[in-house]
């Protein structure tokens, strides 16, 4: 078998670029080890930015989200007893996000690729790549216990964090930064209205909560939690108890409560990877970085690296020049870094960590109340939450 | 003796708040351990903020600051190799601060203090403070071996970190919140003109430095070192030789140097104590709080302090009221925690500490990057720099 672009994973990173790829009339093969069912399971994001809203609309899967998503103009911040609005809308002269699953945007991406009659090898066990140092990559894999070569032109690597594509980069040729923090969220899914209609941010002395939503009737929450503990000892009733201490009356009066249809515990990681290519293999979204969940910007970050990617492609393929795909991994790199920048800040803004002293609890409450009270500092923490413009490598 | 209001320590606190509250015809003694040769021979702080350049003036001993001061409306971020300018004008619509020695403002007020012929019994030994939780309070003290007591209506603790003031107050009473650093600022003054006419705060893979200045012909250089380094081991060319690996090309080609004038190591401390009022006993300054010295805060923070109380002992003594006293602690903390902040914040920006992995490094470079190249951003660090308004905690 041979396709132009061998993508690895059908997530939402490998599925927007096949997509992407598909609307310029590049070919993709997506290889995926997990079951079409299993990818939807998984539990992720589910705040758009604006730039990932328009990608949607580029691959020409942006129908259902735009009739489902809702728009949010703003967030609310909790501390010390207070709540206050960050009016995303304002500060950035009419920016907003809008608030649709991760799920729900990867089922859209699979219909729209079963639709055009693309393929999708899933349940692809074994998934080898090699030769990506020479013009002649190819991919190995397993299907149905029956051995497959795939050979391609490009391998995309967007099989996420603990995928094979950055694991068969040689050690000398890769860079890993990486922090790992000292607690994780416990989430819990539920099919009730959502305590507020934007998210709420939570910095309670009990530590980090967040009122998160994926539509009108359905609610994400999360605790900050030991990364001891385990998603079996929380039941539901324990979960809502400790959640309503974190709240403020406001919300504890408004809080609907209801049977879990998902509850995890995930741990928080920073990790950026140094370069994003080599030879012919790019890595793109969690198998290249991986941000704390705390400025969703994980699967936003993931888009636009897709987005880099498919312009170099194409630009390669259309303009025979490698321009494109030589500027992709500093261009990616630029604009992954401030978005680690923010989510690292934010979630040390937000969190209670074990070691830390009661300075630095003072510190944060110093700093929230700095920056709900200064113009330039809600503008700070708006325009970093919107995200920046896809642009912004080339111009800053 | 008796005197209305005993002041413990002759620094730049104890001065500006006799001087303040002799222009208001509130009488004060002013007890001091060293000899005033002593106290001005510590280099300290050289940046005023507006606040405390108004306050200067208020006591009647800005003559000389506005002649010999330098105003100054930016400075310059070196990080990565690149300069950037803060343009503190520009960014806060007029602000600026003004370099001027601490040791200056202190023989400034000194003078002032003898010319009106105030006292100031400097040698004042075992000094001990009594009773300040009843209305008569008392401080003991020897001079020249002779026992002296002292009545009085209230005691301002102007001692800074190591008086004797705060280790008076029963432990139970008071709460310290307190933050070390992993490394101190090795300082050295020599009379060379200053590298650049404004300050660069440096961020670089060797550590942070910071170019000062206390006049146009006497320049102050700081060095991050380890804690372990001792002032002995550093010889002046050493001291060069490091200062210009830190720097950009431009600044070696400028840099004079010469023979230092006094070199000294200093470790960094965050430190808050809560309250600031105990009884008849008050804190100011470096007695009640400690800020490390990157924001320039410690003595504007002091300044500020001694500024509230006095008004509220003038409004004890002119209108029989303690509203003023008894907001003291409450609206001086309101500031103090946001210099705080920001002093822990600019800190952690601009050092390398040891124990950080070089993901940290990588999010200082994507902050400074972020910082410099965001307007929201530049003003966050501009109207910190050059202060809050001293009504800043009635307002908020």
């Amino acid at each position: 078998m041979r396709t132009q672009v061998a993508i690895i994973g059908a997530g939402p990173s490998g599925l927007l670029l096949g997509q992407l790829l598909h609307k310029a009339g590049i070919d993709a093969v997506i290889l995926e080890r997990h079951t079409g069912e299993y990818v939807l399971g998984r539990i992720r994001a589910g705040v758009l930015e604006q730039v990932c809203i328009d990608l949607m609309d580029e691959a020409g899967v942006g129908e259902r989200m735009h009739r489902e998503g809702l728009l949010h103009g703003g967030f609310d911040m909790l501390f010390n007893g207070e709540r206050h609005r960050v009016d995303m809308h304002r500060l950035t002269g009419g920016k907003q996000v809008m608030v649709y699953g991760q799920t729900e945007l990867t089922r859209d991406l699979m219909e729209a690729r079963s639709a055009a009659g693309l393929t999708t090898v899933y349940e692809a066990m074994n998934v080898r790549i090699h030769d990506f140092d020479t013009s002649r990559p190819r991919v190995t894999y397993e299907k149905d216990g029956v051995s497959h070569e795939l050979h391609c032109d490009f391998i995309a690597g967007c099989d996420g964090f603990h995928g094979v594509c950055r694991a068969s980069v040689p050690r000398h040729a890769i860079r890993e930064y990486e922090k790992v923090y000292p607690f994780g969220w416990l989430g819990l899914l539920s099919d009730t209205p959502p305590v507020h209609h934007e998210l709420i941010y939570v910095n309670s002395d009990r530590g980090f909560a967040l009122c998160s939503q994926r539509s009108k009737t359905r609610s994400r929450y999360y605790l900050q939690v030991p990364l001891t503990d385990k998603v079996d000892h929380w039941s539901d009733e324990a979960f809502w108890q400790e959640l309503r201490l974190r709240l403020d009356e406001e919300a504890n009066d408004k809080l609907v409560t209801g049977p879990s249809i998902e509850k995890s515990i995930a741990p928080l990681r920073s990790f950026v990877t140094e370069p994003l290519r080599f030879g012919r293999l790019f890595l793109a979204g969690d198998a290249g970085h991986i941000v704390p969940p705390t400025g969703a910007k994980g699967l936003n970050l993931a888009a636009t690296d897709v987005k880099y990617l498919c312009n170099g492609l194409i630009e390669y393929y259309r303009d025979k020049s490698e321009a494109g795909i030589d500027r992709y991994s500093a261009l990616a790199l630029k604009r992954i870094w401030r978005a680690e920048r923010f989510s690292w800040w934010f979630t040390q803004l937000m969190h209670r960590f074990p070691d830390d002293g009661p300075i630095v609890a003072k510190f944060q409450q110093a700093e929230l109340d700095y920056l709900m009270h200064s113009e330039a500092g809600l503008r700070t923490i708006a325009e970093n939450y919107v995200g920046l413009p896809l642009d912004f490598g080339q111009r800053a």
